[in-house]
């Protein structure tokens, strides 16, 4: 269903339908009356704005990881309250494992080393002065919906579940760029990348990922990166999970083999029903979630409603989003918008006309790989139960009679 | 120049000779000391992030409009330091005429009325309602370089003078469904769109552009409108000059004719030297200007310079951008970002080796119309010496042998 042509008369015939009970009132003979503010001189112009007050559109906060780890754990994006692709900067998802450091960009440097020609340092100054580029890409923590794992479906927002997954327009350059004028010596198969944060979260990434689309990131919807984004500068490996793209970046070392660090042994991991766990499980896997309706709102009547949510594939492109109003057992093709990037979210809509009965939303993406987003059950079978990261599997909403939408395992 | 391999090719060239000129610094042996903020837990998680203390990415205030109009003016986006094509919101640009309204959206109407068959009144909660497009679309002031036109090049930075324009990604419906479902009656062709902010700004808009792609935009990058930008509801018009496109719109007529509201006959309207002048110029004409580097700036060191900037086109897509470091003898063409969007911004890059003479830095954007930039004598000429609106012309930046950067008038 790629005419959106087709996608609007059938949208557009349907509000028409909703018109008649009650979506929009008939205007009387009178026209508006002027409410308070048409009287008032407005508010004066800010250099920096803010939201409506009436308007709450703040991270989810997710559960603290303990005593031993201050600082880690993540504040997810409000994906419920969020529309289109681009998501905002104050509300981008944040994963820390020690907190925000505040870098004065002036001390801060960057170090190219280990099997190089030349050891190179740069200050973030100088990274300014590489000629950029500019990319849309998302970006998700391999521990997005672990919270969707627990026995009993939570009945939290879609956010505080599947809200560590962001999107934004990146602007750096190629890492590949330092690398060559560092000159990768022929041993060199991998890199170490390192954070400036007290606990130097740190990642082995081949050589061939640092030497193809990796970027040395700068700048984020349109902005100097935020603290929280890993200012004055980030790795970007666009589709890999999260934190390998390493925040506040401070060491690049060129290396024969993984390094193995903590980051990637004792967590991020998937362990296997067999008792082994997969290590390097590098590129997220092909997923989508509905965002509006979910779980915790409230359908306020019968009639129209779109069904609207978010899709991503670190393989690449996404497909087609199909969306099941019966639990599965019929499928429809949602319209796509920006379907043309890879590994761009993707917002999918989709009409729907809600009847007043019982109904169980689904979504399910397929990648131009021809990846497609596992059952919940199947995607379970996979793993071993105490298995956390890379949670790609179909979420399941259930319309109530009354309307109630919650989150439910199906 | 569509090919960017050859654009990297000849960057990463360039780059390399600037290391010679101490673009990096060779590392030592030991690797990089720890800074502070590696040896402290860092700064917890927020709701809502700022950017970081170091950056300052502030509006620029326009000038005021006087008393007699308190509230009216502008503030302008800092483009000088932006990146990539998207205007992070808090920083888009703003102009209004009486000041931002404090709108409770439970209480806001939207009503359409006039020459059609039901008069209809909508809240903001049924916008919400209807199903949704989404679309990165900029949006210019008309008045935007007005400042470009006194009788000296002002000394400010670029978006001081050129910041009325802006970039986001607009989710809403088209206006279409709303007229639509009112019924348009045969007689209507025009539309009046009025704000609720205190001065009631008010456009007339023919029909043909209100069925065609105007927008009613609910989101601005993801979020809820702001209140500056129009929430809880705008009017936006793809390619035409800002105003057009309501803010906090309050009400639809359907006209037989243009209303000739005091916005668009006392202002927004282009004297001629005839001593006529132009009324209803509603396509912004096709624009470049060189962001980085730009005026206020200073070149720290010869060697390699990344020129880049900004252009669009009310009338589509962007073609191509040339550049020229000799005041307009000759040009090469700059490697384009976002170049397949119509009438969104386009971020343009131009590799440059400054050899430290002094040198006059230009842009010219040709649309897929064929219409090209034109040069500030060829716009002067146009118009009456006191035109200030839908100035497009050759902005021009002049390079000093020290390194600063100056505006003038070329």
């Amino acid at each position: 269903m790629k005419d959106r042509r087709w996608f609007f008369r059938r949208g557009a015939a349907v509000v028409s339908g909703a018109a008649a009970t009650g979506l929009v009132g008939r205007a009387g003979a009178a026209e508006l009356a002027g409410e308070a503010w048409e009287r008032v001189y407005g508010a004066g112009f800010t250099k920096y704005g803010q939201p409506s007050r009436y308007e709450q559109a703040g991270r989810h906060f997710g559960q603290p990881y303990g005593e031993l780890a201050p600082g880690s754990g993540a504040a997810l994006s409000p994906i419920e309250v969020l529309d289109g692709i681009v998501t905002p900067n104050p509300v981008h998802f944040i994963r820390s494992h020690s907190g925000t450091p505040d870098i004065d960009p002036k001390a801060h440097r960057l170090l190219v080393h280990g099997l190089v020609d030349r050891p190179l340092r740069f200050s973030a100054d100088s990274l300014l002065r590489y000629p950029r580029i500019t990319r849309i890409y998302f970006l998700e923590c391999s521990g997005n919906s672990s919270r969707a794992l627990t026995p009993q479906p939570a009945q939290v927002p879609a956010g505080a579940m599947h809200g560590n997954v962001s999107c934004a327009e990146w602007t750096g350059f190629p890492l590949r760029t330092l690398l060559e004028e560092a000159g990768v010596q022929p041993q060199a198969k991998w890199i170490l990348a390192e954070g400036a944060d007290s606990a130097h979260m740190s990642r082995s990434i081949p050589l061939e990922k640092a030497l193809d689309d990796a970027m040395i990131a700068l700048y984020q919807n349109g902005e100097r990166l935020r603290p929280e984004q890993g200012y004055p500068v980030r790795l970007l490996l666009p589709g890999w999970e999260g934190n390998m793209s390493v925040k506040w970046l401070r060491r690049i070392k060129l290396t024969d083999a993984p390094t193995h660090t903590k980051d990637e042994t004792s967590k991020y991991t998937d362990p296997l029903p067999d008792g082994r766990a997969l290590q390097f499980t590098f590129e997220m896997g092909v997923k989508s979630v509905i965002t509006r309706p979910s779980s915790t709102m409230k359908l306020a009547e019968r009639g129209f409603h779109e069904i609207s949510g978010i899709a991503w594939s670190g393989a690449g492109r996404v497909r087609k989003v199909e969306v099941s109003t019966d639990g599965g057992r019929s499928w429809g093709e949602a319209a796509l918008t920006g379907g043309e990037r890879s590994r761009a979210l993707v917002r999918f809509r989709y009409p729907w006309e809600w009847s007043g009965a019982p109904a169980l939303l689904q979504s399910r993406a397929t990648d131009e790989k021809g990846q497609v987003q596992p059952l919940r059950r199947e995607w379970l079978a996979r793993y071993a139960p105490d298995a956390r990261f890379h949670n790609n599997s179909i979420v399941s909403w259930s319309v109530d009679a009354d309307g109630s939408v919650k989150h439910v395992y199906a």
